[in-house]
C-alpha cells in the first residue's frame, strides 16, 4: 500500500451565516466571516490516494489522470467563485471548511476509485494557520 | 541607511470590472476575475522601511510600533473585507493588485515618517505566483 | 469524524542538559545544544482536534476559542521564555522537543474536550529539519 | 509512543521509461518524464521514526545519529546521481517516486531498529505539488 | 513605476563541466555537479517587471499574456529538458545558474518590451539554499 | 553585472536590554524581548554578492568557497550561542537584528573581496514576519 498526494489550488469568495439567524446572532457566532458583503481565500488543497503499485509502469496512479479528475470536479466548481452561491456541491450548506472538505470528498470519491486507486484523505488549507483533513468516515 | 521589513496579512474579496464595460468587454480583458460574485484572496503585505539605527535601542523603528499602523491604518481596512465596495482608499479605483499597493502606499507613508522612518516599498503578494512591488515614484 | 488544526507560533531559549552530568558527558549526549549560555528556536505548534461537525454552525469547533486555549494554556507559557527555568510543566524534565509535545499534550487535553472536541495530535516543529509528533498514548 | 521527523534533501536525475517499450508507447504512458535526455529534481525527503522516549536524554532517538544514517544509507547514493543508472537499491526498477520511496524504506529500515526506534513513513517530495508516502507495508 | 513579478517553474537536468577540462580537472573546479550522468532540479523562475498601470485596466500588464509569453519563450525549452543539450539558447555555455538567468534575460526582454512593461529582473532560484538574479548590465 | 545569494541558518539565545536601563525601562521599551532569561530564534542568513561571470566556470564565485566562508565566519560564531554573551563581533552592543546584520555585514565584506566578487547584501530574517536588510551604507 503506497499513497500519493496531489496538491491544487482555487480561490474563492464565501461568507459564513445562517440565513434564520440575525445579523447580531451571526456576528456572535461566524465573527467577521460573517460580513455580508463577502470576504475570500486561496485555498490549497491536498488529495491523497492509496493502493498498489502498478508493476508496469511503477505508479500507484498516472498523475495527470489524478490532476485532471481534480481539476474537472473540483477546481473548476470552485476557482474564483463564491462558495455559498455558485458551487453545485455547497447548495444549502453552511460554507464552512469542515463542509468544504466533506462536498470534495463526494465529489472525488468514485472517480478516484474508477482510476484503481482509493480516495484517502482531502485536506483544506484555508490559511498558513488553519487547514481541516477528512478521511471519508 | 538599514531596511527592516514587517509581515502583516489579510483576506478579502475582489472583483475586477469595469462598470462601463459590457461583461463580455469584461470578460474578455479581466477573464474570470470578473465574476460578478466575487472571489478572494489570502493576501500577504511586506511594509519594508529605512533609516538609522537608533543608538539607544539598536532598532531602525519599533517594530511594535510599525506593526500597530500598519494594522490601523490598512489591514483593519482590508481583512474579511470586499475592497470594490468596503475599502475607503480604493473607492473608484480598479481593484488590481497594483492599484492596491499605491493605495497603502498612501495610506501608510506619512505615518512611516512620524516613526522617524521612510518608507521604502510596499509588497503585495496575491498568490504564490504573483506579486506586485511599488517604491513610491 | 473530521479534523481541523490550528497553527501558533513561539520563541524561546532552551538548553539540553543534565545536572547529574559532567560538562563533558553532556557535551557527549547533547553536543552544541548543551551550551551553558543557552540557545534558542522559533517553534512552530500545530495543535489537530477531531469530532463531528456540528450542524448549526458547520464547525467542527470554534476556531477562536480553540486558539485562546492554546495561547492561554501553551503560549502564554512558553513565549519569549527559557523553557527550563521558566515553564511550570516543563519543571523537572529535559527540554527536549519530545518532552515539550508532551507536555503541550497533557496542558491542552482537557480543555480541547471541554470544547466538545478530542485532542487527536501535537506537532511541534523546531527546525525546518526537525519536528515532534505525540498523539496521547 | 512518540514520533519524529528528520528531513533530509538531495538532487538527483531520472527518467521514466521501460525499455521493452517504444518511444511512443513510453511518451504515451510517462510524457515527458520520458525523455531520453533525463530530467531531475531537488528532492525532499521525510523519515519519521517512532518509540519510546529514553528518560536518561529525553530523546527518542539520537537526530544526529538518524541523520548520519540516512546520509550514508540514502543521500549519499542519490544526491547528484542519476536514478536510474547509478542508485544500487533502484536497479532493475522503474524510476518512479513511488518505487524511491518503497526502495529507501528498505535501505533504513534495519539501521533505524538499530538505534532503537522503528521506522515509520519515508515521504517523498518531488514537487510541490507531488508526494508519495509509504508505511512498510 | 510599479513592479510586478509573475513565478514559473521547470525542472531540468544538467551538468557542470568543460569539455577542455580532465575529469579530474572538472571534478576539482565543479565538484559532483560535473557527475558525467547528470543530475537535476526543480528550477522556480520569478520574472520582475516595471511600468506604469495603465488606467483603464489598473493592471502594469496583463499576466495572463506575461505568463503566455514566458512559458512560451522559456518553461516550454526548459521544462523536463537536459540544459545541456537540449536548450538552444543555452548551447556553447556552461550550464551554470548564473549563464541560464542571462539567456533567459535574452529570450524575454524584447516580448515583454511588446506588452508594454520593461523586464527588470530575472531571479532562478537552483535550491532553497542557492539563487541567481541578473538585472540585464 | 550578476547577483548571486546564498542561504545558511542558525540557531541563538539574546536579549534586548540596556545595562543602564531600570527593569522597567527595559520592558517599556524592548517588552518581553528584554527577559532577563533569554528567548531565542532560528535565524535565517541570506548572503548576497555580485561581480561578473568568470567565462572559465560560469560562475560568478564558487557557492562552496561563499558557503565555507559565511560559515566559518558567521556562523560558527553564532549557531547555538547566546548573542549577547559569546558573540565577539557583537560585544558592546545591543542584540538587535539591524546590529546583528550590520555585523555580520562587517564580518564578511573583506572575506568576499577575497573571492573575485563584491558584498550586496545582508538579509537577517528574525521569524516569517520580520527581517532586517543592510548593503553597507
Amino acid at each position: 500500500m503506497i499513497y500519493i498526494t496531489r496538491r491544487e489550488r482555487f480561490n474563492a469568495a464565501h461568507r459564513l451565516f445562517r440565513p434564520d439567524f440575525t445579523d447580531e446572532q451571526n456576528m456572535g457566532v461566524f465573527g467577521k466571516c460573517s460580513n455580508p458583503n463577502w470576504h475570500g481565500h486561496n485555498y490549497e488543497l491536498f488529495i491523497t490516494v492509496k493502493g498498489n503499485i502498478d508493476e508496469t509502469t511503477g505508479f500507484l496512479v498516472n498523475l495527470k489522470k489524478l490532476s485532471k479528475i481534480i481539476r474537472q470536479q473540483v477546481i473548476s466548481k470552485l476557482d474564483h467563485k463564491n462558495i455559498n452561491i455558485e458551487v453545485d456541491f455547497m447548495q444549502g450548506k453552511l460554507a464552512s471548511t469542515e463542509n468544504l472538505a466533506v462536498g470534495i470528498w463526494n465529489e472525488l470519491k468514485h472517480h478516484v476509485a474508477e482510476l484503481g486507486a482509493e480516495l484517502h484523505r482531502v485536506k483544506v488549507i484555508e490559511s498558513e494557520n488553519n487547514y481541516v483533513e477528512y478521511f471519508g468516515t
